[in-house]
């Protein structure tokens, strides 16, 4: 069998700054621009890289202002599968303008929609759930891929799974928000709970009829630019109708009220998923020696009554005196100096910096 | 009454590295030679303007290697007036040689000697304290300035101060090695102590004549050298002598075995001084508004949940996220980034980078 799932086209929305990752991400250069492990490939590529075997056409929506830095980092996917948002109008919009073009283009089709700045280090496992969760698509149902969770993290939503269905996908019972801490662990503890990493699965006439049902405007509206963008109206109709559709999340407009009528499954899959949202999960990702973790450097760093510290660019020898699990991250622009546990408040960074 | 005091020569030496203030300080460029507070006058030059308006003639003692950029700072001390050390020999033998060359030069004369690298804000103060002290070295004492401690410091010695002997001098009883903090804090509570910034007053055959008695060996090579600076032969003596010279500090030489015998009096000072011996009083120093302090740069600096911090040097604006009394220091050669409580270690930041 060839590794490739016939018809498969895979969507992914490229959007969301990452700004708990700032300097390094930045309204003009967001997260998943950025080459964040230092492996020479930025998360689009390797996104692009990983999905590529499973399908033949891949569609990457995104916002106009960064449409030709994707382009020029992923040209293998052609330009007219590069779908330009004027404006940011969150994932469902994104994904069923997606969907709405691929009927267009290609007929009825299983898509596959996954985030463009994540990090999957198994592309082989990666594939081979995708490839489960598509032959359960293929039956009707909204397909979601549930990450087996490694902690009680309070960073995701989670998947109530319930009974098999076959295979291995299962039926969904419920979506939850992110938890707090206690939620979590109680998540845990009972099992049966995986994370929400935004990665559906779906026929899109499945996905389009849901829409139309529950949310019309938008599925009318995306259906309607759809129809339009190989032609000589697309500008005139993005522009008319693209700030009307309804700005919502996939979570709510489609997975959580399908699932309550039963109409989504669950893949889990146990390979490993990071997220990479804040400069300790990417210290946590690159530390497997517990020394100093250097990325996008060749300076020198040094400690002295310090643990290990995470510094990400910068052309400089860095020292760290008295300050454990200390971050200190160089861009162009600005350098951020913080510690692992203070990760989540660097989102508000910029805003300091521009009042400061 | 001119401000000048008839004869007074200053004697400057201008060594230690400040290997708490790297990556600022550096063996090739010594704290004395930093403008550390972005005034835009070098610790030397700073120096060297306030001593000027009391004594007509000013001597440093430096390290060869220094010399160049002494010369360059300081213009208006006359080369011959610059005294270069071809290796590091202790304050004793520093300020011996300075003591015999003036003899050789000019014959006996008040000398006044203090470092080239710390900060006193109210020169006029210093001045009127110095012109007290020289009145009281005419009459044959070793006078030491003794600043008022304003904390139980750890980082100084102390002098215990004496019955009074004219206007402000007193005798002094001992000099106190840096004591613990508890010592420290007894001394405080029962008063009559001073801190000994190391600032001598004396006349020059009165510290020479000590120094025949104490240290002989030095006070002879200190004499045949200066008795050969200014001729065809000091290469040669300089060569062959200043090595041999005794390593030991003018505290241990002369100021402990002269306190003993009755012959060193104190002028006490109440002007504000501080030696900037690291990041932490570096800070303190600079931090009168409570906002960041930012020393020698443009770009701003901002905060997210930490205490002000110290940011000096560098070009790119700098965000400081939950670290309180965050230090944040870049130089051309390296970035430190360490936290007030932690500043002295930061003398072992060279060393860690090095072996790094």
């Amino acid at each position: 069998m060839s590794e490739v799932v016939d018809g498969l086209v895979t969507v992914i929305p490229a959007g969301g700054v990452g700004s708990r990752l700032w300097p390094l991400s930045q309204p003009h250069r967001p997260k998943f621009l950025l080459d964040l492990l230092g492996t020479g490939a930025t998360l689009i590529q390797d996104t692009v890289a990983r999905v590529s075997p499973l399908s033949e056409r891949v569609v990457i929506v995104t916002g106009e202002r960064h449409a030709p830095a994707v382009a020029s980092q992923v040209p293998e996917v052609p330009a007219a599968n590069l779908v330009t948002e004027p404006s940011p109008r969150d994932s469902m919009a994104a994904i069923a303008l997606a969907a709405a073009l691929i009927e267009e283009r290609w007929g009825s089709q299983v898509m596959a929609s996954f985030a463009a700045d994540h990090l999957i280090p198994d592309a082989e496992a990666f594939r081979a759930t995708v490839r489960e969760a598509a032959r359960a698509a293929q039956g009707g149902k909204v397909v979601v891929i549930g990450i087996e969770p490694t902690e009680p993290s309070t960073a995701f939503g989670y998947i109530e799974m319930g009974e098999p269905i076959d295979g291995d996908a299962r039926h969904v019972v419920a979506f939850t928000e992110k938890p707090d801490a206690e939620t979590a662990a109680g998540m845990l503890a009972r099992g049966g709970f995986a994370w929400n990493a935004g990665m559906f699965v779906m026929r899109t006439d499945v996905l389009l009829g849901h829409l139309d049902r529950l949310q019309p405007t938008l599925a009318a509206g995306a259906r309607e630019i759809a129809a339009a963008w190989d032609g000589p109206s697309r500008e005139e109709v993005l522009a008319r109708v693209w700030p009307t559709l309804t700005k919502i999340a996939i979570d709510h407009a489609i997975a959580e009220p399908v699932a309550a009528e039963g109409g989504v499954a669950v893949v889990p899959a146990s390979f490993e998923w990071h997220d990479v949202g804040d400069f300790d999960s990417l210290a946590e990702l690159s530390e497997p020696t517990g020394g100093a973790v250097s990325i996008g450097r060749e300076a020198a760093v040094a400690t002295v009554g310090a643990s290990a510290p995470l510094v990400v660019g910068g052309t400089k020898p860095v020292v760290v005196v008295g300050v454990d699990d200390a971050v200190v991250v160089e861009s162009d622009e600005a350098i951020l100096v913080t510690v692992r546990s203070a990760a989540q408040r660097v989102k508000d960074a910029a805003g300091a910096l521009a009042e400061a």
